[in-house]
């Protein structure tokens, strides 16, 4: 496929306590791989999703996804040394795929939720995003978004949970959720 | 990749006027794709949406899409027979991948719209839910969802725009938005 830069890239948010955050993002890059376009879609606190990851290596290098986390939850009142390490590790990797060239859109899975967490820094996100080469989308997810980066985006989208089945005590499944 | 079931289907609505309902439906297709799970997306009024045509083709037959509208707008003053008969064809389709068992997940994007510009009917659609065989998900796409749809459902979720770059004159893009 031949590739093409996107015209002029944008930062936008995805939050909220309903679904598809993540999986808007997902469709996104799979929407833009399509068009051409490429996608590094790097996920904090994520180390256990096959399904994202095993469908993302068919698309390969069009969509490119590293998961930076351990396959346990992190939790906010017991956050390791192991767990800023990790989150920090992402977030360089997150900064050189915004700034190498070699893609369109750089997703940040979760980081809202790792600022929230203080795994990393705002001064850190923020200074990436000012960064941003003028072709490049970023997109950063997660729930309880900070104000500074609502402030800075171009769109932000709240994914409102109306009614959900996990009320009905149904849990995550395999293919849908995860 | 090995054909796996999904254990239990539910019927879930995207709704609200935020971006994302059309693209978390394809990102769920997406990560299902890559557990083993088929998906049939049938688009009412869109025609010309290549992005996800063509990454679509790049996993077929694992996902499925297809478009049944004119390339050019509906407008709710101007329904003509052409768009209720592709509109009608179109639900025939969507009720045959729900009922054939070739796909785990069915879903129809806007058909929220479809039901609000009278192109089909609410009983039609709620009978085809009614018939869902127990291990195929249903996705209903589109903004206004009629409170018919919402009642049945299991999940819904409300993309709403909190912020966005339309309203600073940016026109939808290639690669990101169709």
């Amino acid at each position: 496929m031949v590739k093409k830069n996107l015209q002029r890239g944008y930062f936008q948010v995805y939050t909220g306590d309903g679904k598809g955050k993540t999986t808007a993002a997902l469709g996104l890059a799979f929407r833009a791989a399509g068009n051409g376009l490429r996608t590094y879609i790097g996920q904090f606190m994520k180390g256990v999703r096959y399904g994202e990851l095993t469908a993302a290596k068919q698309l390969a290098p069009t969509i490119v996804i590293e998961q930076y986390g351990k396959p346990t939850f992190v939790h906010p009142e017991q956050v390791t040394d192991e767990d800023i390490r990790l989150a920090k590790a992402g977030l360089a990797k997150l900064k050189e795929a915004v700034l190498s060239g070699k893609y369109d859109i750089v997703v940040m899975d979760e980081v809202n939720v790792a600022l929230h967490f203080k795994l990393i820094s705002m001064e850190e996100v923020l200074e990436i995003i000012d960064q941003k080469p003028d072709h490049v989308e970023i997109i950063a997810t997660g729930r309880r978004a900070p104000q500074a980066l609502i402030d800075r985006a171009d769109l932000v989208t709240e994914m409102r949970q109306i009614k959900h089945y996990y009320t009905q005590g149904v849990q995550a499944r395999k293919g849908i959720e995860k």
